[in-house]
């Protein structure tokens, strides 16, 4: 742990302080990160003396943040092991990238009669945007369920899946149990029977070193603030030639060939699903996210917080009051609740002792049903997280069995 | 002219600089507009010491972070004179504020034998929407011709409007010639035959002091980053009963009241508009532009610009190789294309000298065909701009005369 412990400064962390400057326990990554001093600099340079839109100018700053842009883009495929840039679109988030690729993609290729398979723990981004893709097209949704330790019971989508399949959908890690999805397997299932694989990454890529070519999903997505990165972008990979027969989204500026009133014509992706002035400052400071993070190595990233997960969980079975939820073996997110306790209680005794953590349904409500519980408290790590961070939170915890005891 | 121009210090802006810290004349508004510093520090300030996210945390920094963002909310209502901070939805940006209206109102309001009204000038992200969601629902689309000094004419259009029209889709400023429409008489010719008036507000927000409740529309878009904020955010502003009736466009968390697989209810607007975590830090930091520029005053803004381009083509005028485009009376913007000289390469000699105008269709191809040329040259002015910036241009447009001549 000693190594792990040193894996990156908390100073480097400019929202790892409290108003009155004590130190401050943020359990709270899986919800959204703090972002490095790095990426805060890019975006200030990018807003600041740097600013000038892309893809247009005819004047030399255009050009240099067309260059920046597009670099970023660059960086980005390149840290997840994109076989091109031309598989990354830049994205709102990860939610729009799962609604572009269900309207697109889907309203391309379902039909009554097609099928959706998904798992009981997935995020709602995962969920809603195919109820309205099904309910809009008369295809149908699948689930599949979990193991009793709460991954996704590939054995029992192995029966599941059929022909009529087209597309699965999965968490690569869940955003509340902390479990990760075999993802190989998973592909394999669905391809074997002629499906898709969309994997919702954003639990995943800031915890585990990626590569498209290696998983064999067709589709990823994820949210850059997830990342260590500014709101307000995300990326979605897809396999080029998946991208190129699908149907542009969103209509407008940058993303056309040629516009008349008679006949529109499109530009070859990523430029077709990128309508508008896109993310550009926040295009600059996902690039310098992923330089952070990159730097420091994500598998000793992925170490860290798997280090730090187990600790807790172990620190916490200790405990009579507490529940566990979820898998032994967890990317950093651990899930409980306290025998008489509600979590939003939990939560607001332990944010007095600046420790945040998120306490709710994680807006994955299926599976609060599956667990019976209508919600969970939730401490979730991320590279700046230490051993300080379970000390505070153990602390709270003895503090609120003395409240409520 | 000596008030208007000293209407802001460019100093202000950190991006008023070229690289080697001499002025930049920026002509480019239209495109995009540079930042204050006060709008970079909120965003540094946002992502920094105050960050977390929004809706959900039980912890006060995401408490005030929430307050931070409905803030923004309520700030951009009052500025635009919304009725309720719930008529305003944060979107990317206008062209996805189109797109939202056009596949959410119009997927559920359009059918085949039913009529969209554009006009001549609109921008690509005004047509391409409406020829997509046509597709879809077998709607038509009209195009309101223009005046010979480049407005859209009204008086066809009264000719033109049909009950048939469900939607009249026009752009309040133009980003080409800078004309400026009769809004409030095109919501009542709108309005007398039964359909909504959506006005794309990108060139006007920046420009004009505007007020939902007096212009009479149904939908207005704009873009952060065109009113002086930051890229990644629009405002869609649509009267409160519209939003009410119209069907979620994006699936999410956020977004709903209750997910199961078997049914899935969603919230009420804006937020059944808002799928994911939003653009946090965005919102921040366009409430930060709204302060500085209604601060400096709309009305001034208006008649500063309006100054500064009313004597930039009176120079233009002056000049035998000009041929001036649009009405004489424009909001801050000024196409023109200079005999013998491709804009392009205008702009790539006037960079040399560090002035920064737009070359291009600017995403107006149907205008272009119209005006009979591939391009123009488009100076624009912001609340920067001073008669520097034009003494700049016309040194530049000599030396190009000097230069091809």
């Amino acid at each position: 742990m000693s190594d792990a412990q040193t894996l990156t400064r908390k100073a480097d962390f400019p929202g790892m302080m409290t108003a009155n400057g004590k130190p401050w326990h943020y359990l709270d990554t899986a919800a959204t990160a703090q972002k490095p001093q790095a990426v805060i600099d890019a975006m200030s340079n990018a807003l600041g003396r740097d600013y000038a839109t892309v893809h247009r100018g005819v004047y030399s700053r255009s050009a240099e943040m067309t260059l920046a842009y597009e670099a970023a883009r660059r960086r980005t495929a390149g840290f997840i092991g994109a076989r091109s840039e031309n598989e990354i679109v830049f994205v709102r988030g990860a939610t729009e990238g799962i609604n572009l690729v269900a309207q697109s993609w889907g309203g391309q290729n379902l039909s009554a009669g097609d099928r959706i398979m998904l798992s009981q723990l997935e995020h709602h981004s995962n969920i809603v945007p195919w109820q309205m893709v099904a309910q809009r097209t008369g295809a149908e949704i699948d689930v599949c369920p979990l193991t009793e330790d709460g991954l996704i019971d590939l054995d029992a989508m192995e029966q599941m899946l059929t022909p009529q399949h087209k597309i699965v959908a999965l968490a690569h890690v869940s955003n509340v149990l902390g479990s990760i999805l075999a993802a190989k397997r998973a592909a394999s299932l669905a391809h074997a029977v002629g499906a898709k694989l969309l994997l919702d990454g954003c639990q995943a890529a800031p915890r585990m070193r990626l590569n498209m070519q290696e998983l064999g999903c067709d589709f990823y997505v994820l949210s850059a603030h997830k990342l260590y990165g500014p709101t307000g972008i995300g990326v979605l990979w897809a396999r080029e030639e998946i991208l190129d027969a699908m149907p542009p989204w969103q209509g407008g500026g940058a993303m056309i060939d040629r516009v008349t009133f008679e006949k529109t014509t499109y530009a070859p992706p990523p430029q077709r699903f990128e309508a508008g002035t896109p993310m550009i400052t926040e295009a600059v400071a996902l690039h310098a996210a992923i330089d952070y993070v990159d730097a420091l190595g994500m598998e000793d990233l992925f170490a860290h917080e798997s280090a730090l997960a187990a600790k807790l969980q172990a620190e916490l079975r200790s405990i009579n009051s507490i529940r566990l939820f979820g898998p032994e073996k967890t990317a950093g997110i651990v899930s409980f609740e306290m025998e008489g306790v509600h979590p939003h209680d939990l939560g607001t005794i332990l944010d007095e002792e600046n420790v945040a953590i998120r306490a709710g349904h994680h807006c994955a409500q299926p599976l609060m049903d599956h667990l019976g519980v209508p919600a969970t408290a939730r401490a979730s790590f991320g590279l700046y997280s230490d051993e300080s961070d379970i000390d505070a939170l153990l602390r709270g915890i003895e503090r609120t069995k003395r409240i409520f005891g």
